[in-house]
């Protein structure tokens, strides 16, 4: 790799960290610094905020030891944000882009973070600035189009089953009714996982509330009370985003103060609000005593120790990939996980315009008729993605003794 | 082992659920297994209202294989319960007990059920009734007397040590305010254990407020204002147990319908509202806009796949110690953890009333002068229980790239 001349490249990460983003990056920098016609390797501070700050580091710097350390790591190492460009920030990356001479932006990210990418690589068409614009695919939603499923989703998923898996044996010892509740504005796939958990027939989760569903209060109540006479408990899952016949969340419901961030989002998660709504509506109106709520929070997305390995592989591709196409092709794009076989995938670059500002959200044949389950074809969906080592839950077979005193 | 006659013996678990509750379960059975003057080993389902119920299991017909496997699953395989005996109660245990032949009686649970097993051993005692009554050790708040620390918390406190690792990435990656509840009513232990989540030093949680400190929420936002100056975020770790100078919990100010168990213990965990409280106090009063509340709830003492192998290892070997002081020694007690080295330990059967009831709270040498943080003493005594293999965090070194535009 020359020093002084050459492309230099700028990678960053944008929106909700993952447990894998960073093998994304790391595939980013390894890949460029294999290439010649690489000078050095930008990382831009904190997304597209950095740029405008112009806060970048050398990664060219960095040795391959730590980045592949990074590369284990959580959350994005590089900084996020929440910012969404206008045309005028726009221009504000642009002269910042050819100040430094950056030939290749590549941009870490969800829909959210793609649609930063179309509007960059537009405004660098209209003014006529070579720039190749590539976006490489994250979201723990698995929310993007054109993808078989993103990076993240996986290892956040895997964090669903298990704390499920769990939560189930615990409302097993102390019979009630336990509701948690998963991230996922739009998209269902996280809070489906839970149903990964289960392993025998009477396992929890026992009711599985999606955000593809419209959510109805007195349904819902009724679903618990039948679950809860039929098995002496209830594990349920919610989405966050679970919405009424007209869209409005459930959640959005109950917030005195609206919080919204740049891209127009309500603010549904570090809030225990919906968890709680739901308990005191079942004790309430179902009289049952034990009920308790939890909501997932920030830990789903970035607990240190719960990855899956097919994610962290995936990861890492995805970046590398995203290197390859804008050094030997010939257009912007984005980055996309397509599946050909079980379990295999291969990689397409896709016009950006095809993920940008969309919304994949489950599809029907992944939910159960009657709107509270998943069907096989999302078990056998997800499982290969879930990766090696899922830990398992084992009891004890029944060997009753004979009652002596109520014989 | 006999099939027909010799002593036969009861296991039951009461209390909240651990990681390695079962390992325990599994440590008595497997070592009665080999005592030939054991005829029989029942567990009783939900404890002691299982044997009330008379709802007992044969583990003598469970293979050594599956009972593994159990050993290695989080949650009381047997079922558990709050129910306090009191004198009618511990009338229809006797009843039971004699009617089924049971001479030993082994409850795994935390100080609660250390209480329990002191009233059955007292009523036994009183009725004449030869039992022989062992406690035996569980709890992830850490609170029993007598002990190094107890079954059921190393590995409670890797999950809240690996969360907080992970949150601090998360909110390094987008920088806010972040508050997480952790369990614990009266002793702190497991909140502390968020202080080994941390590894640089402006990693977080910065700001730690436990049950043996009085809590002031005009201090509170002192020190978040004071931190979020410094550091351009904050990680705060919550003890759910936090209260007034009074003793008021600050949850249970809030709470409008206070609910309470057989202890008299009102309800802490099942619910977002104290994260929620916190959270709106420091955007209304600091007027910080990202301000972020998780409760860890349930997960942190269930989740499937977050386990250490010293917590596994000694939770084996409390069960396998109370049978052989069962069969070996002369007297009731509860089987305690005494550290022998670093790291060593070694079991001692202490007097239940010794254990029974009273609550261990963190020593003022583990707690930092300022109230907010722990010591090297608490580091060093913590440490080596988490178990090996804990993940790690790591950096991108910083190379800052100079400034063109704004050089």
């Amino acid at each position: 790799m020359r020093q002084t001349d050459g492309t230099r490249i700028l990678v960053a990460q944008g929106g909700g960290p993952t447990a894998v983003i960073n093998q994304s990056l790391v595939g980013v920098v390894l890949e460029a610094r294999r290439h010649e016609g690489i000078a050095r390797v930008y990382g831009a501070r904190h997304g597209v905020r950095g740029i405008v700050n112009e806060d970048f580091v050398d990664l060219t710097q960095e040795t391959s030891h730590n980045l592949e350390l990074v590369a284990g790591t959580p959350a994005s190492a590089l900084g996020s944000t929440r910012d969404k460009p206008d045309l005028a920030y726009c221009q504000e990356i642009f002269k910042v882009l050819r100040a430094h001479g950056i030939g290749h932006f590549f941009y870490i990210g969800g829909n959210d973070s793609s649609d930063t990418v179309r509007i960059v690589a537009d405004e660098a068409r209209k003014a006529g600035y070579p720039l190749r614009s590539i976006h490489i695919p994250k979201t723990i939603d698995n929310d993007l189009v054109a993808n078989d499923h993103t990076p993240g989703f996986p290892s956040a998923a895997r964090f669903v089953a298990q704390a499920f898996a769990g939560a189930n044996l615990d409302n097993a010892a102390l019979p009630g009714v336990y509701v948690a509740v998963v991230m996922g504005r739009h998209a269902g796939f996280l809070t489906a996982a839970s149903a990964l958990g289960k392993k025998f027939p009477d396992d929890g989760p026992h009711l599985i509330y999606l955000p593809e569903r419209v959510f109805e209060i007195e349904r819902f109540l009724a679903d618990v009370k039948a679950m809860h006479q039929r098995h002496g408990r209830c594990v349920i899952a919610v989405s966050e985003g679970i919405h009424d016949a007209a869209g409005k969340p459930i959640a959005a419901q109950l917030a005195k103060d609206l919080e919204t961030d740049a891209h127009g989002n309500v603010q549904l998660s570090g809030s225990g609000a919906l968890a709680d709504l739901l308990c005191e509506e079942i004790k309430a109106k179902l009289g049952i005593k034990r009920v308790r709520g939890d909501t997932f929070g920030y830990v789903q997305r970035s607990f240190v120790g719960c990855v899956s390995d097919v994610d962290q592989r995936e990861a890492r591709e995805v970046g590398e990939k995203a290197v390859q196409y804008a050094m030997w092709g010939e257009r912007d794009g984005s980055v996309a996980i397509k599946r050909t076989g079980f379990y295999s995938v291969d990689y397409e670059l896709v016009p950006l315009e095809d993920v940008a500002g969309k919304t994949r959200v489950m599809d029907d044949a992944f939910i159960a008729d009657n709107g509270t389950d998943v069907t096989d074809a999302f078990r056998l969906y997800l499982r290969p993605l879930l990766g090696s080592g899922m830990p398992d839950a084992y009891r004890l077979r029944p060997a009753p003794v004979p009652k002596v005193l109520r014989a």
